[in-house]
């Protein structure tokens, strides 16, 4: 994100935005204009800097940048989402022009507005070279099968724009603000609604060439898939009101991320969504995430060329990209020599 | 289920309770006594004797019976609870008493009120001989770890009494109405955030004798763990407030029915807790269940040894059974001659 910006409570005369509070060199704290604190931050949330510095430690050749989801701020009035998303998305393009072999971005969009969320999505696409978006996992509540998004699946699906879904604004977040709760059964549980919704709602089936990754290996959802599939079958009253496939059928049709932090999971999600569908995916700089960047995948017994397509060739296909945009050994970290890291001079 | 019970609104004076409309020969329909209709329910819902038929036909010797998560009624008065909870308990009682060597039972307490749910705690085991309790995920939105509840757990470790923790009043559902989302997504969720809660909460450490049972193969949990080992690990000041192990510990402490729907679930599920810990569950006679009765596991490839603790070994164990008690090849149905039962005449 960046470093700085102005106070939104002042200038759109109503609060509930965050703000960076930076209170020494290099650690800062966001805040809720209300006084309420939401998270501790150090440099590498604002300074490409210190990101690539990270990254040259772990071996990570190019990073995905996009925003978090706490600055999504759907609940705001629209045409003020739509001046603060394209003050983010200038500035992550800004990033990315200024280390264009080191970073991508996905952009963010006023989504509880259809027609300004496909007016940024356009922007992004065409004139910042955006690849995709990251979006939440549900609007204000309303979950990603609500109609009023389908003339935006489309617009992303003729435009070639990726979508990253990721869970916010968690549902039964009220039973959960013990231990974490919010991030560690909420996030899950968002991430199976959503896709879950996607699924009955006739999301993939509509919109087939849309490309949709859901974060967190896809939360609940590859563990209760035969759970979901079993509803389907034995109540298609309930579940099948859009008359769309097995729910089983669509596993392989998105993409999900590889963050388990666990070596079993990560082979039963690879075993039920195939290994072209999981991709490297970090949280980076949070503590939930794999700060390590793959380093446990690097160290699980899988084939050579399910690895590399874990660590770089699936993210390309899911972002459409040129591999040989990101190519040269140049770039390599003094710590990626020794490692497995996909050679990415080849294009996938 | 009773086949019949007198109507409680007009007993208690209140409503929200569930009455059973027997409309046609063995069809009948659960209504919320509002006129909210709630499920359709056939003669192997009340009549033992159906329930024997179907087992038979499966190749089921023996079924632990326990009441419907709805009727619960945790929400109503205490004392009206407890008086449901008596009525649903002798009922349970008298069936295992006329099939003694084919049912076994859990019963029900007004979890609401800790006296009262120890007191008929007690009578279930020491007047009813019942092994233990079928209890919610929750408590009207009060998860497990609410101290409140620490009475109740110190007195059924000490009773001896096995708690299957079924989910219901599901977290997060009012974003889950469409496509059977409170069962498929809500479920899954209550009964990780369940886990969650008994882990953190201290729950396993303050009562390490008390054997508890998580059904629909622990929910989300088994897939997220990872995640949540990783947040425990991460911020300590958030998720081990009580000092309690690292959550992978955890697994192998509790057991999990079997009810995964999916053959690489439950083998990452044996993988995840232990082939000791994971217990045939049927959520029979629902549409949700396995109405196969464990048909998929005997069509996997898991030694003869690990499948006789799923289908039966291991619930023995979970309720410290007499394996002999429900002995004898004459209960052997017809079709379970050419099926990889374990013997129930070998005690565990």
């Amino acid at each position: 994100m960046p470093e700085r910006w102005e106070p939104l409570r002042e200038r759109f005369g109503y609060g509930g935005f965050i703000v960076l509070e930076h209170y020494r060199e290099g650690a800062a704290r966001m805040m809720r204009d209300d006084g309420v604190f939401f998270r501790e931050v150090g440099r590498n949330a604002w300074d490409p800097e210190a990101i690539i510095a990270d990254m040259d430690r772990h071996g990570v050749d190019v990073m995905v940048l996009c925003t978090v989801p706490v600055l999504f701020y759907y609940w705001a009035k629209p045409e003020h989402t739509l001046e603060w998303a394209r003050f983010l998305n200038d500035h992550l393009a800004s990033v990315v022009a200024k280390y264009p072999r080191r970073f991508l971005a996905l952009g963010t969009v006023p989504l509880q507005d259809t027609a300004l969320a496909i007016e940024e999505m356009e922007r992004c696409r065409t004139q910042l070279g955006m690849p995709g978006l990251e979006i939440g996992s549900n609007v204000n509540g309303a979950n990603l099968d609500d109609e009023r998004l389908f003339p935006f699946y489309e617009a992303a699906e003729a435009l070639g724009v990726a979508l990253l879904v990721h869970p916010w604004n968690m549902v039964g977040a009220e039973r959960m603000k013990r231990y974490w709760g919010e991030w560690l059964v909420g996030m899950p549980a968002e991430t199976a609604l959503a896709i879950h919704s996607c699924i009955c709602g006739g999301v993939f089936d509509r919109f087939p060439r849309l490309r949709m990754l859901f974060a967190h290996a896809g939360g609940a959802f590859p563990f209760t898939l035969g759970r979901i599939a079993h509803g389907w079958r034995a109540r298609p009253d309930l579940c099948n009101v859009n008359h769309t496939r097995d729910p089983r059928s669509y596993a392989g049709h998105f993409w999900v991320d590889s963050i388990t932090h666990d070596e079993r999971a990560l082979a039963y999600l690879l075993d039920v969504v195939g290994r072209d569908r999981v991709v490297m995916g970090s949280d980076y700089p949070f503590p939930l995430g794999d700060l390590e960047h793959g380093r446990f995948i690097e160290h699980m017994e899988l084939p050579p060329e399910t690895k590399e397509r874990i660590l770089w060739k699936n993210a390309v296909e899911f972002l459409q990209l040129d591999a040989g945009d990101y190519g040269g050994g140049s770039i390599a970290a003094s710590e990626s020599s020794d490692r497995t890291r996909g050679d990415s001079r080849t294009t996938a």
